[in-house]
């Protein structure tokens, strides 16, 4: 693991769910910058000493020199953006697999260098969108894949947080004290970046489809906030199919607001992440349907992704779990569902959303290709 | 009553509601163009023959030369969109309170004219923007007002149905059949001029807000389709406060689906038609706060909107009647609330709302004032 | 109308609910026992003073000497409790229709009494147990009587207030200002006699089942109460099926928490009165299905009891006025369905019920028969 | 562990979540009575063989026979329920802390034999009542504990399953496969004694109170069946609280319908299973509050039972995790929260309710004493 130190939320998410999958043995890394916590973490983990590294360089110098059984095999990336490519690459170069969390890199050429070395290289690269972990995410997938929805007519995804409030309406201090609101580390965008991408891939993931041309209107909502915190997306994917993402990290009191709905002449589907075992099947002709986990109705995919009775709630972990494990069956050489873990080419189309949204809106709200 | 005779639905709803409030009486009107039906219903109805006119004009002729205290005192339009104008103009202009179906008029001109004679007579007109009828509707326009909110930082409002999946999906004879597909009588607008509008009236019905500005992007959804039926509106209020209004009539299963939410920098309020007696309060910091009418912790004006007591649910009859009562009380000269009834100055409004989405729409996806 | 003078408020609604049916005109009643309230109730109505009477009485012989297209021809009773009886076997036996509130009468007998009186005169008798005219009850009804739950292994009842809290946990003057908590108005029961009797009659009219058997325990929940305000009831059908009814005024926070469940082998069935337009129909083996109303997947009983298109909610008046057209339907000799009024037999059941529970509580919580 | 093996569900849900808190590492086992099953679950599970024992009293020889440092810890007993007794007992007896699945044994008496030893010895005891794991359970405990809901008058709690509808309405074999259905695995109870016990638990432990007595009603649904599939619980706690405890295997469609409601004077709280991460507070004079996890207006107990920030649901693996960790502070004599973990106390008043159920309905349905 690169990343992931005392206190880093993210960090801790990803070492829950890979020992859910149990897949995985965390075995060494390189947690924090800082020597001594870095130290002290391995400590707390009970990790040998040995493997924690200093940096990635050192990391991948000692790691090649141990024997093959011996040898990490793979990766989890959890720094801050700025830090996933360079990491990324010289992981993959040096033949590890990865798990990333996403923004995968800052920019898209630096997206498209990943995919072309994975391509080259055939290693796995997984990228943490946790959200496609859930069962009736993939429930979702599966039904749109086999046609049930008619002609799809419109597609709505939100993502909505208040988060940030309490840091904006703050002392100037508390402002910069975010590192999600400094272009230096989050990169272009702070709503579209972390959170808007999330809406874009769930409707990526779930139709199949990929969304052409986007035009965008984004709020800083304070003068002296340098990105996007608030937006809202039009989408094209061709013929008259549209849609809209909407995105905001300043909706006061929702908490992670994720919602998701695909609107076909024959039926529609709609899900939310925060009730994330249901799945709503609209008809205008027939009772709502609500699917749940844990049922033979489902098909396969939704039903390898949930491992307790009907009724008995899992949540996010497990959704990340579902991911790890799609990763280790691909490191394994296992076979696998498509759509197990997100590839970097989910990674490649989330940083050219990001842009063409952070561009629009700078071109005076036009639109743009992805 | 002009128009609502036989198999009209949205006239027997106006009928009701007014029974409902109890202070109107069924006496006259012009209840179908159709002679035959005209009679018909009136005999159904109990009316008595003499007043059940053949047109506007001899309702007013004959309704003038009876005594005042016989005479009708105010007249609800509920005629396709293509007739209100015309009927509002010539009854305001003989001295007749007027409650119209929305849209108001076909053209913001003829929009303006009403107002403008409404203004000169003092003659209550009431538009029948149901929705705002409701007890947590009011409840959160008096919220709002009270400035519980803090900086109303972003505005989501979406009206979604999927009745007319049916007929467009049908042969072409069935989209023929649809007044709401035909320019001629429903304007230049189907979706937005139809739905949309009511998610427009209801931000600046809670908000207290104006909208300046739009950007639309509307759908045909197939060829044969002369009107939008489905479309996404940016929104700009002044200064960093942006939203969004989404409506649609293809979203499949969807049946009136009416949503609203205003976050502010403090405090968010969100509110759904389907469950129209809950009212949503969010924060960052507190638990989320469920309103609900017939309790004291509401304001008056949604007291005065609510009759049973608390865990009965009233529905979309009792607030058209709210309205209806609203404009009782303005027609007899008593003291009202503001916001009872939606006036005139509301149908303006609704009127540049449309045409300025058609504009944008149409110019290529602009900027356009509203 | 007898009773339901100035501020009460289950008049009122049986007056909204029959001006929104559209079958009936009120035209005379006693609608206070103090006459200058009963006149200035019948001034305020536009009520012909010669037809607002000083007792049930001198309405029936007024009323007699009309010509019998003048005559009044159905009485709504919505005096207290104790005047039931009296009111409805004088105006019975005069000839003239009912609609009663319930409890139909304070004894069985009277109730038997009653029962045989509408049974030799073939009037129209019908209590105002209005939650059976809600669309998605009927539908319920409807279902079950097709056979689709298989057979049914658990029924399951709650009425859960809370309103009575704010008089028991006050004064005493406040306590005794109750007339539900003083036997010689409300009878051998406050909690069962006004809201278990609602649970008890939906169990039975949804699935045209008897209750046999019922052992209840009941609280009184302070010293100073006289009657029981909290009650648990246990039920038998015969056979395996068992089942249970809850009814509470002390659950602080619950309005008018009415929910129904019964579930068979093959399917259940669910449904809550304060989002009375969702019936959920459970499976193991089928998602969830959502009947909601104005849907052609609706059987006619359903279809009749709603009139707004779908997703536009009705509520407990247009219930009340799914019975009251019910009952002039009856009265004017047409068709309808059963079920479409409860009966006076449905009262004797419904006293049937009530005594039973005090009396199985009262014998130390001992199996009764209904 | 003990038990768990090839195909067991509660094994493996023991086994994620002690991976999830991890402070646990799975060393060895008796994983199943079938020697090649045990060898190769822990083949499987990558356990080193010398420590896959063939019963309890192997295990017990052999990890004695360790150094301190090397040897096993604590042992999780997830058998079928008539293995725990002995297991327990003898593991308690050699110096064993324990992690037990529930019901805890077959009888009172062994129960009470459990907790005198575990009093003796000061070793933890841990029951695996999952559902007090739940973040919104321990808070709902901690407000009921600050005393905020007045004088308690009412509690409903219910657990409502349909999973054995397949089994029972099918062939006389597959009835004889469910080893629930059969006394000998099982005990005296199915319905009351597997889940019935779960809603017993959830009570005491989110009120502090102890039901003194209760009476109840069991049906076993078929002839051929016999043990309880379903079944009412009348509950008296003293003074004027009562309550009410419903539960059943045979809900055809509910999954694992757990709620509570505690009603009292000032206000009333709410908690489903299906939805753990919403608990409501309700009163008649303050709107509705929905408290959710990881928010600083919920309690400590509350807050270190949720990691992920607001809105990233967790489910029952982290429920019983949280249990895990609890067992592991204590085992680790670091300082715990009174109800981080259920303790061998809760077995007891598990077997004495299971008991007194079965009695109270095998005496003709009379009280009897917890």
């Amino acid at each position: 693991m690169i990343g992931g130190g005392p206190g880093a939320f993210i960090g801790d998410a990803h070492r829950r769910a890979s020992r859910i999958c149990n897949d995985y043995e965390l075995v060494g890394g390189v947690f924090s910058s800082n020597s001594e916590k870095n130290t002290q973490f391995a400590v707390n983990e009970g990790i040998d000493l040995s493997r924690c590294y200093s940096g990635v360089e050192s990391l991948i110098e000692a790691e090649k020199a141990l024997p093959a059984n011996k040898r990490m095999e793979a990766v989890a990336i959890v720094t801050p953006n700025a830090l996933h490519y360079s990491a990324a690459r010289m992981l993959l170069e040096n033949g590890f697999h990865i798990v990333c969390e996403k923004p995968m890199t800052m920019t898209v050429e630096e997206a498209l260098e990943l995919e072309e070395i994975v391509n080259q290289t055939k290693l796995t690269f997984a990228l943490a969108h946790t959200y496609t972990g859930y069962p009736m995410v993939r429930q979702m997938r599966d039904l749109i894949s086999q046609g049930i929805l008619g002609t799809i007519q419109r597609i709505d995804a939100q993502y909505y947080q208040g988060w940030i409030n309490s840091f904006i309406h703050g002392t100037e201090s508390r402002i910069t004290g975010v590192w999600r609101l400094d272009p230096r580390h989050a990169g272009v965008s702070s709503c579209m970046g972390d959170i808007g991408v999330h809406a874009f891939n769930l409707i990526e993931y779930t139709t199949g489809l990929e969304i052409r041309e986007i035009l965008s209107d984004l709020s800083r909502v304070k003068d002296n906030i340098k990105l996007d915190l608030d937006g809202t997306v039009l989408l094209r994917f061709g013929g008259y199919l549209k849609g809209v993402i909407r995105a905001s990290q300043v909706c006061g009191g929702e908490e992670n607001g994720i919602t998701i709905a695909v609107y076909g002449s024959r039926a529609s589907l709609k899900w939310a992440q925060e009730n994330p075992n249901y799945l709503y099947m609209l008809s205008d002709t027939e009772p709502t349907r609500v699917f749940k986990p844990a049922h033979d109705y489902n098909g396969k995919f939704a039903e390898i992704s949930h491992t307790m009775p009907p009724g008995h709630p899992e949540g996010i972990y497990e959704a990340l779990a579902n991911i790890y494990r799609g990763a280790a069956k691909s490191i394994r050489g296992e076979e696998f569902i498509p759509g197990e873990f997100p590839t970097v080419h989910e990674g490649v189309r989330g940083m050219k959303f990001i842009h063409a949204v952070v561009n629009s809106d700078a071109n005076g709200n036009v639109w743009t290709k992805v």
